[in-house]
């Protein structure tokens, strides 16, 4: 009767229920495994919106978060990253992985962040290195914007600095059109010279860029020349390798993709490095002059990064993702000058003019 | 005859001559024992132009620096202070007195500068906080800016850092009037709290401003409070002193007057305190707070402070003597936080809520 029907349906909504709660389950262990946390926007949410750019750029930084904190833990095995989750007042939030004073790295700091919020005129002309004109409704534009950071500084100073950062914009004109951008880079700050290093970077990153146009490694290995330029030192802050801003053509989809190579490249192009030196036995005199080149690394970061200038003077922003860059211990000696033909003097001649590493 | 009052007159000159050599050889003497090196403008000019200001100011600023380094070194008869003349190529120059990794100083800078030439009516309005209006002849005005400025950073970490700058600036407008304007200031930089040393310090330096004016210690010991301020900190750089700037009133002679007392308080302000804590023991605990204290430091020189950024800007200006400021090592740990009502807490409430400390 009425009470048999009632009881099938209740049946079927339990079993269904128990099926949903299970599938949750499911998602919740493989996100567990993916990913470093739970993404800032939901991984529903993020399911749901599957098609959208943005969904996509927020799990290709996920994973690639995961991926590299993976692969440093893999060769640091003492040494586990703090995760830290934190929220954004004004909207969004991020995920800050952490690896401090471990065997192989001093610090190692990855990190993502997904915000979103209303700009002003004047912060999103700052934002744009470009500076495209922008119509804002009221003053104020709509805007997301997600990134994954990294600064990798180890202990060994045979094995080099290593920094990555790969971001996508939107902004909202008043007429509802989307002005959208990527930006990123890799790069390698070594404290010696080692061309065969420096070469299998280079070229690891030129092969990411030419799958996509055999242009680009050429034009955004000068532009991360030009960037990182210490311009009181008439020093560069490393061997450079790629970095390139408001990248909007040929198509939203192929600049994805183009990005996403890049974010793949990042483990190939500098785990090998680390596992070729990571073991090198080093003397005090090399460790002093490591710490010489971390001042250099805290001037640029401090005096001239857009990215953490811009991040410093937004208020909200958390200042210690910000300065995770930041290498665990510098050193500023006055008029500290190498000796001619040192190995010191060897990477401050190619700090002072780059070269092509790759044809 | 001729022959005899020739030989009479040869002989008056060769004597005139060899009382010149000898006056000049006391004078040589008598810099040597005042100064650290000639003065930028040399000492017989600055005798000949001894009735202006400009002679008068650099004097001080020669003396204060050499009586804080020899302060300094005999408190670390072990080490001494390296002495760099050093000239500008667009005009003037300075000394810079650097003594490193020494016993009781990890690095202590003195440095003199006195430039002249020419200012983009940009770089004036830059160099002045106020921003007055000048009129420039043909878009460039004539200047003069000298100064003295130290950093003192001790090993001990129960010795603060301190810091001074004394300075003068002169701009020639197009009609041939002369602004000018003094600017400086006197701060200390605990790695922990010590309220008797907070006082005595605070104490000296209102007696030296009160001889002037007893409106001036509260005035720039606010302006001191605020200007120190690492913002995205939410915390000063230290304790406090004083910081004036464009300071032209009530007469150049009076605002002088006022400045060399400040000046001359430098030593009685500070070297009790090191003579009180030098020799005091300390834990691995205390110094790694020092370093991330030392991490602090180099945020707010190298993001906030005005002096620093201007010279990084300016062509020609001499980056050793800039950068003498930093510290000789320092520590960024991620999300370092005291533990409640530790001696590193308490001296993070005074940074984040600045006290008075004299009334």
């Amino acid at each position: 009767g009425a009470l048999g029907g009632l009881g099938l349906a209740l049946g079927l909504w339990r079993r269904q229920a128990a099926l949903a709660a299970a599938r949750e389950d499911e998602e919740e262990k493989e996100l567990r495994q993916r990913f470093m946390a739970p993404p800032v926007s939901g991984l529903r949410e993020l399911r749901r919106r599957r098609r959208e750019l943005r969904s996509r750029m927020e799990l290709l930084i996920m994973e690639t978060q995961a991926e590299v904190c993976r692969a440093l833990t893999a060769l640091d095995p003492g040494a586990s990253f703090a995760v830290d989750s934190w929220e954004r007042k004004e909207g969004g939030g991020g995920i800050s992985c952490v690896l401090q004073d471990g065997e192989v790295f001093e610090k190692a700091g990855v990190n993502v962040s997904v915000v979103s919020g209303l700009l002003s005129e004047e912060a999103a002309r700052q934002m744009r290195s470009r500076g495209k004109s922008l119509n804002a409704k009221d003053g104020k534009l709509p805007f997301c914007a997600m990134g994954v950071s990294s600064v990798i500084h180890p202990k060994n100073p045979h094995v080099p600095t290593m920094h990555f950062n790969y971001r996508y914009f939107e902004i909202e004109e008043a007429d509802g059109t989307k002005q959208w951008w990527f930006g990123g880079g890799t790069d390698l700050t070594p404290t010696y010279l080692n061309e065969e290093d420096a070469v299998h970077f280079h070229k690891t990153l030129k092969e990411a860029c030419d799958k996509h146009d055999p242009k680009l490694y050429p034009k955004y290995k000068k532009w991360c020349d030009d960037y990182f330029y210490i311009k009181h030192r008439g020093e560069r802050r490393g061997i450079g390798g790629i970095f390139f801003d408001d990248m909007d053509s040929p198509s939203k989809e192929e600049v994805f993709q183009f990005v996403k190579s890049c974010a793949k490249a990042v483990v190939p192009c500098y785990i090998p490095i680390v596992k070729k030196h990571c073991h090198d036995s080093f003397t005090p005199e090399e460790k002093l002059w490591q710490q010489l080149r971390r001042g250099r690394y805290v001037e640029f970061n401090l005096v001239y990064d857009r990215g953490t200038k811009f991040g410093l003077l937004t208020p909200g922003s958390r200042i210690e993702s910000i300065l995770m860059s930041l290498p665990l211990t510098a050193r500023w000696e006055y008029m500290h000058t190498p000796l001619e033909s040192s190995k010191e003097a060897e990477i401050l001649e190619v700090l002072r003019n780059p070269k092509e590493w790759v044809h």
